[in-house]
């Protein structure tokens, strides 16, 4: 089963590797990660997939939580979500295939972010699905290179995954497993 | 100072924990980073930003080449790169606010993917500076959660950073150093 976890660290350098080491010591394989700020500059957010069976992906969190330098950690897998990432993909163009790729890039809301005489940089963000049908129409017509940022995720509605107090009291209503941790 | 650095790498597991272990090792914090597969699934495609001294930087990419797992290296500092993140940004909103919330999405080409009667959640890409601009603009409206991805990058142009054939043709023209190794 995929599992899409979002994990709030303390921003302190080695924690990326502990957090990344859980996973790899269990034989785990971690399918995307990204890492970034909060916009509390000493919190950092950190959203990874995994493909695992529920039960250790569930004692994999636990250890999580245990961790001093993660401050919550959330499952997606039973919560209302959205869920996306972005991709940079390099494709050849010439004069017999620039207005077939442009109009793939019309059809996908996508962007075209850098252009030269054979080649084209596109933008694009969606869930996987998207982004799995934007790359099979590219790829007959000459992918050269791709960039995928791996999968963000966030609660629908108003509730948050935070550290501070409004995002405990949100949290707190909806009994959410992580709060004892995280209070 | 700021490098963005991609390393693309064996998708086994294990893989990631070693890399952000040798930067922890060194005391250097990774500022963002992204990992994702690319279209080859036994190859993922890392991308960090790391603050730090130039030499030093150096030296972890030696080092980063030299593991097994690693299939090829660049740091974008003195390359012509496009480098892109995605933010979802979940703001509070009320009959008061909302309009001006949607014409800040308007202004810089986000998206509304979630709605509710008192948030929406917006997707916006861009540089660095354009996510902290609509952050900055977005902050005195209630700003409840974000997620960002980091940084990904690509060089401008037909150059690619690749493991295939096609890849090190385009590699070798340009003498890049790190020709040798991924030959």
């Amino acid at each position: 089963m995929l599992h899409t976890i979002s994990i709030l660290v303390e921003n302190e350098f080695g924690v990326l590797a502990r957090v990344a080491g859980l996973f790899s010591g269990r034989g785990f394989n971690i399918k995307s990660l990204t890492v970034a700020e909060t916009l509390d500059p000493t919190v950092s957010r950190i959203t990874l997939e995994t493909i695992g069976d529920d039960q250790i992906v569930e004692q994999i969190t636990k250890q999580l939580n245990k961790l001093v330098c993660v401050i919550k950690v959330i499952d997606f897998q039973d919560a209302t979500h959205v869920d996306r990432e972005m991709a940079l993909i390099k494709v050849a163009v010439d004069e017999r295939t620039r207005g077939e790729v442009l109009n793939i890039v019309d059809i996908f809301r996508a962007k075209v972010i850098d252009v030269s005489p054979r080649s084209y940089i596109i933008e694009v963000t969606g869930d996987e699905e998207k982004l799995n049908a934007i790359l099979n129409l590219l790829k007959p017509l000459g992918i050269k290179e791709i960039v995928r940022t791996g999968k963000v995720a966030m609660h629908r509605g108003v509730q948050i995954l935070s550290s501070s107090a409004l995002g405990e009291a949100v949290e707190l209503k909806r009994k959410s497993p992580q709060k004892e941790k995280a209070a």
